[in-house]
Formats: C-alpha cells, sequence, structure tokens
C-alpha cells in the first residue's frame, strides 16, 4: 500500500525537527490536498530561501545581503558584541529593542562528546574580530546550559587577554516565574546574582 | 531584520496542520542549516507528489497508479465497501489487517455550517457505485463526532433503499481505556452497544 512519492515526502518531511513519523504522515497528506499551485509555491520557497540567503561573512547571521542589515546600520555600535549560539538567538534578542550593538553567531556550541571542537563553530572568526580594537565588551548570550556555559567559559578565556570587558546574560527567574516550582540550580544563580534595590 | 526569502518560507510552513508561526520559524532556521541539495532533495519531493499521486478514481485513495492497490487488488471482496472521510483513514484502517473488502473516501464530511453539502464530497460516486449491484454491506467509518455521525446518517437514509446492509463502526472504551477517565457519551455508546460473552 506504500506509495513511493508519499514515502519519501514523509521520510524528507520526518527530517525536520521535531517531527516523527505520525506528524510527518500528517503534513504529507495535508500537502496531497493542497492545491498544486500551492505546493510548487511552497517548494519554490525552499528553493529561493537556499539561493538567496546565506550567513553574513562578519556576524553570521543570515541576510540576503552582501553584508546584513545589523552588521551595516550605522545606529548600531561596533563597541559591543553579543555573541549568540543560533541565528535565531539573533532574532530573539532583536525582539527586546534593547541591544544595539552587533552580534556574532556560532553556528553551534563546543561539545567534545559530539566532536564540536573550537574550529567547528565560528570561534577564530570572533577572535579576528575582536583584534581589530574596537570592541569594548563582549556579551556572551549562549544558551544557560552545559554546552552553552563551556562554549561561554571557553570563549571567555580565549578574549580575556585582549583587554575586553567580557559579560554573561544573567540567570535567574523568568518573568511571571514562581519561586516554588523553579529548579534548584536557577533559584541558586538568581541569588548569586542578586541586586540592590 | 525581516529577510524576505526567510519570511516567504515561514508563511507558507504555516500553512502546514498545527504549524503556528513559532514552529514554522524553527523549521525554518533549520531547513536553512541544511545542506542545499538536502533542500532540493525536499521541494523535489513535494513536487513528485503532486505531480505522481492523486486519487484513485473508483476509491478515492491517493496513488501513483491508474487505479489503486487496493482497488485492483483480487484477494479483496467486492461486497464489502468501508467508507471514510480521509485518504489517512484508509491508512489507519489498513494497519488493522483486519479488512479485506474495499473502500470509498469520501473527502470530508457534512458539515452545512461550512457550506459543505453532499455535492461538495464524493457521496454521488458512492450511490454509483453502491448501484452497480456487487455490493452487500456498507461499514460507515466517518469520525465519530458530529460531522461524522451526520454524514454517516445521511449517507445510511439515501442508501439504505439499495436494499445493501449498513453498518456503523462501533463506539465504545478504547482498549486501555479507563472506565473512571472515559466521557459518559462514550460510556453510554458502549453500554448501548454491549454484547453477550
Amino acid at each position: 500500500m506504500a506509495i513511493a512519492a508519499i514515502e519519501k515526502l514523509i521520510i524528507r518531511l520526518s527530517r525536520l525537527p521535531g517531527v516523527g513519523r505520525k506528524t510527518a504522515q500528517r503534513y504529507a497528506y495535508f500537502i496531497l490536498g493542497m492545491d498544486r499551485e500551492e505546493t510548487v509555491e511552497l517548494a519554490n520557497s525552499l528553493l529561493e530561501a537556499a539561493d538567496k540567503v546565506h550567513p553574513c561573512p562578519v556576524c553570521g547571521m543570515y541576510t540576503d545581503l552582501e553584508l546584513c542589515e545589523l552588521c551595516s546600520d550605522p545606529r548600531r555600535t561596533d563597541a559591543v558584541i553579543c555573541v549568540v549560539s543560533e541565528p535565531k538567538d539573533v532574532a530573539a534578542m532583536e525582539k527586546t529593542r534593547e541591544f544595539m550593538g552587533k552580534y556574532h553567531v556560532l553556528f553551534g556550541s563546543l561539545s567534545p562528546m559530539d566532536g564540536i571542537g573550537p574550529s567547528e563553530i565560528r570561534i577564530n572568526e570572533l577572535v579576528d574580530r575582536c583584534k581589530g580594537g574596537e570592541i569594548k565588551e563582549l556579551i556572551l548570550a549562549t544558551d544557560p546550559d552545559a554546552k552553552g556555559d563551556v562554549t561561554a567559559a571557553y570563549i571567555a578565556k580565549l578574549i580575556k587577554p585582549l583587554g575586553i570587558t567580557i559579560t554573561r546574560i544573567a540567570r535567574g527567574i523568568p518573568i511571571g516565574g514562581n519561586l516554588e516550582y523553579i529548579d534548584e540550580i536557577t533559584l541558586q544563580k538568581a541569588l548569586e546574582g542578586r541586586r540592590e534595590m
């Protein structure tokens, strides 16, 4: 009963993050029910994204320009660089409308167990940028988990000798969070990071 | 900061069932990180499915043949037809390996509120099949919800004069279900449908 073209589509769709066979099957049957033009448009938007979008040569954020809009924005300071693991983290940061420096996307976190060392992510590019002399502060905004912490620690050790201030985004209780339900490590970090009111 | 090609991809992906903007964004960033060939393969599998797969002219199930494998299987009897709402329901039925008749996919359920009347789904085609004279039983396996029940009742009324036995799949407690947590309507149906042991 397996139809090769459907089966192939299900397999390809199930490679998307968090998509198991059941969900892929659901998507596939939905796609089969779409108008042909809609399917063509979806396929084209995939190809267009692959062809037009590439990482910015400076910060690594996805862009369809030679230099991304963030890097070429004159209102943004070159003195502060926010280091993140993934391009989507830049999008999350930008939503705060708070940060007016530049970014550096690592495209991953250090993970020796998975064979991801410093040369597998964009750490050399970061060091080169830091050697330019314009940067005063590096905000390490890698995820607050084991890999993110290791990556941040590694970068801090590497960059500190260049005389750049290194900061790490605060760990603490999220807004709307409830003390009772927060894990003890977060609570411990929130205590450590307490500020005078 | 919005990049047209990414935005377009996100919008197209968010049309998939159960996919909101956040999930579509996650898929889009994942796709941007894939190798170009992988993206091309995904796009091609979409187009291939749209081009090669079509509903079987008899039962409506998706197929890449002129007549689907189920309809052309000589081991399957023409005397019993199982009526379902969607092609994916055929796949679910087939997993039981229990049913050895043919299918009829309606491609929807009656829903006057949404403007879906008998001519919007494949009911005329079902009546034509039933007039062929070979069919002895029609198993109505539309979903056990309001729309599915209305659709089943409508079909039963329409086909009964042709002298065909009409049955409806049993409603009851699912295997592994717990009396305590089952809703009262299901429990009521389970009582009504009780059988002598």
